[in-house]
C-alpha cells in the first residue's frame, strides 16, 4: 500500500487508531448506530434519529488566541477543544452525536504533542458519548483546531436564545468567573498545567451542562437558554437582543468565586466579565420557577434577575439606581 | 442594543446580512425547509429528510497553504472554499443542504476583502443550493477558513470509497490537470486574478460534480467513488486501499489538458499528479459500463483503467511493462 508512506496519511492513521474504540456510556449505542460510516471516506454518514432535529455547531480553538502552547497541556487542549463545542449542543438542550476534527499542525507537534492531544480529546469524546466522524488535517506553523459537533434534539424542543419573555426569571448554573480565575492563575505559573491542579480544572477541563440542559428541554421548563462562553455582560445582552427584551440583574445574587480567593470587586468583575465558564444561562416562566431546584446533580442553580419589556440590560446593586450592564466580556476583535 | 457596537458582532452582522436572502434554484425549497433555525443562536437546527442519511464533511482553506492573498481574489477564495467542501458531498453521491463557516480574519481583511469574499461565497451557496447555517469568527494575523458542509443521500445509496471490486472499470470526469495548469499560470502573473480569465477558471472556480454523482447514485451505476482533490496518483491508491484492491491505469487513455498548451510529458504529469481538479473518480461494474455515456451534461466521461485483485496500483504506457504508480500528488506534510 504505497500511500502508507505519505506523512499526511501517517497523521490520519494516528487519529484513526486513537478513535477506533467506540465510546462507552449512556448514549454510546445511539452514537454507534447513528454513524454507519466514519473516518476514511470523502465524508461521514450520519443516520438521524426519527422525530429529532439535527444540531450543528463549530468552534475555533487556535494556538495563541484560545490556548498557549507553553501554558496549556496538549491533553487539556484536546479536552477543551471538544468540550466547548459540545457546550453549544448543551445550550440547545440537545445530545451530542459525533464530531469532525480539523487539525493543522507544525511538524514538531506531530508526535508527542499529537499523542497527548488525542488522549485528552478521546477522554472528552467518551465522556460526552460523541465519537469522531471525520475531519481534515494539514500542516501549519501554529496549531489550528476547528471542531464541528453534530447533535440532536426532539423536534420543537430546542432551547433557543430568542424566546425569553418579560417576567421570566433568569438563572445561571455553577459559579461564574471560576474559569477566568483559573486562567489568571495559569498565567502566573511557570510551564504547562494539566489535570493535576484542581484550581485550574474549570479553565482547563470545562464540563458542558448536557444533563441540566436536556432536563430543562424535556420538562419544558426553560423559555430560552444559551451557554456562557464570553462572559455574562456580553452573553446576556445577546440573549436579550435575540428575544427582543431587556433584563435586570441583581448583582448581590450572582454566584461568584469564593471570597476566600478574591476580593469582592474582583469576584464581581470575574462573574460579570470572565469568559470560558460554559455554564448555562436560562430563563424560566415565573409559574415554573418553583420546579428549579437549588442544585441539579451537585451544580448550584441561581436566580440572578428577570427579563423586562424595556430593552435595556441593567445591573442593580445593594445601593443606588440600576446601571446599564456594558459588555466587557471576551471579544477577539478588541 | 449595546452589543451592536462590538466588533465581533459587526462582522457577524455583515455575514448575516449577506446571506439573509435564501438561495434560489432546484433544491432551494428543500434547503429552506430543512433549516428552521440558522445563524444567531448557539447552534443551527437542521431537519433531516425522511429516508436520508446525513453527509458530514469539513475542509481547511488557509492563506499561504491553500490560497495566496496577492494571487487569489477574495471572490475566488469565497467560491472555492465552499466548492471544494461541496465536492466531498458530490463524492458521496449526495446533495448539499447547508454549511457552517469558520472564519479568522486580520483587521485589514474585515472590510473590502470580507465583502468580496462574501460575494463569491454567496454565489457558490446559491449555485449549490447550500445556505449558510452558522459558524464562528475570530481575529488572526492571517486569513483562516474552515467550512463544514451538511448534505443528504438516500439511505444506503452513498457512493463510498471502499466498495470497488476487481474487474470494475475505472472512470474519471472532465480533463485532469487543468486546475494545476491554472495555478501554474496564476503564479506567473502579476497581481490577483478573479472571474475574468477563462484559462484560470478551473483553478479558481471549480464545479463540484453534483449532478453526475447524484445520477450515478440514483441509477446504482457506480460501485465506488471519490473526488480528485490531491491528484490521481495520490487519490486512486486511497480508493484502492479502502476497497482492498489494486488498479491498472492506461496512461494513453488519460483525459489530459490540451496538447496545444502543454508538452506530452507535462500534460501526463499534470493529469497524474495535479491537484484541485474536483473531478469524480468512480468505478463501474463491467456489465453496466455501456450505460456510462461519452459525456454527461457536457462533461467528458473517460474509462482510464480497471480494478484488479492484486493490491498494486499500476500505470501502463504505450510500451514496456506497467510501472507502480507512485503518489506524487499534493501532501501538506511534504
Amino acid at each position: 500500500m504505497p500511500f502508507r508512506s505519505q506523512p499526511e496519511n501517517a497523521i490520519l492513521e494516528k487519529i484513526h487508531r486513537s478513535f477506533r474504540v467506540a465510546p462507552r456510556g449512556r448514549n454510546a449505542r445511539a452514537s454507534r448506530n447513528s454513524l454507519p460510516l466514519g473516518m476514511g471516506d470523502d465524508a461521514a454518514l450520519f443516520s438521524p434519529s426519527p422525530g429529532c432535529q439535527t444540531i450543528l455547531t463549530c468552534d475555533w480553538f487556535l494556538q495563541g488566541t484560545h490556548f498557549l502552547r507553553d501554558k496549556h497541556s496538549a491533553d487539556a487542549v484536546g479536552w477543551k477543544s471538544l468540550a466547548r463545542a459540545v457546550s453549544d449542543i448543551a445550550a440547545m438542550g440537545g445530545t451530542p452525536r459525533c464530531f469532525l476534527l480539523s487539525l493543522a499542525l507544525p511538524q514538531d507537534a506531530t508526535s508527542a504533542w499529537l499523542d497527548a492531544f488525542l488522549v485528552g480529546l478521546r477522554r472528552a469524546a467518551k465522556r460526552f458519548a460523541c465519537p469522531l466522524a471525520g475531519g481534515d488535517t494539514t500542516k501549519r506553523r501554529e496549531i489550528l483546531i476547528n471542531i464541528t459537533v453534530i447533535g440532536e434534539v426532539a423536534s420543537g424542543r430546542a432551547l433557543r436564545r430568542d424566546a425569553a419573555n418579560p417576567g421570566d426569571f433568569i438563572y445561571v448554573s455553577g459559579r461564574l468567573g471560576a474559569a477566568q480565575q483559573g486562567l489568571q492563575r495559569l498565567r502566573k505559573r511557570r510551564g504547562a498545567a494539566g489535570r493535576a491542579n484542581p484550581r485550574l480544572q474549570k479553565h482547563l477541563y470545562p464540563e458542558p451542562r448536557l444533563a441540566l440542559a436536556g432536563w430543562l428541554s424535556t420538562k419544558r421548563l426553560a423559555t430560552a437558554a444559551m451557554d456562557l462562553s464570553d462572559g455574562l455582560s456580553t452573553d446576556l445582552p445577546r440573549l436579550c437582543s435575540a428575544s427582543g427584551v431587556g433584563a435586570i440583574i441583581d448583582a448581590t445574587s450572582l454566584p461568584t468565586v469564593s471570597r476566600a480567593t478574591a476580593s469582592p470587586s474582583q469576584a464581581m468583575n470575574l462573574a460579570l466579565n470572565g469568559g470560558d465558564d460554559y455554564e448555562l444561562l436560562f430563563t424560566v416562566p415565573r409559574n415554573k420557577a418553583k420546579k428549579i431546584p437549588a442544585n441539579f446533580a451537585g451544580i448550584p442553580m441561581t436566580k440572578i434577575g428577570k427579563i423586562t419589556k424595556s430593552r435595556k440590560v441593567l445591573l442593580s446593586g445593594p445601593s443606588g439606581l440600576p446601571k446599564i450592564l456594558r459588555p466587557q466580556g471576551w471579544d477577539p476583535f478588541l
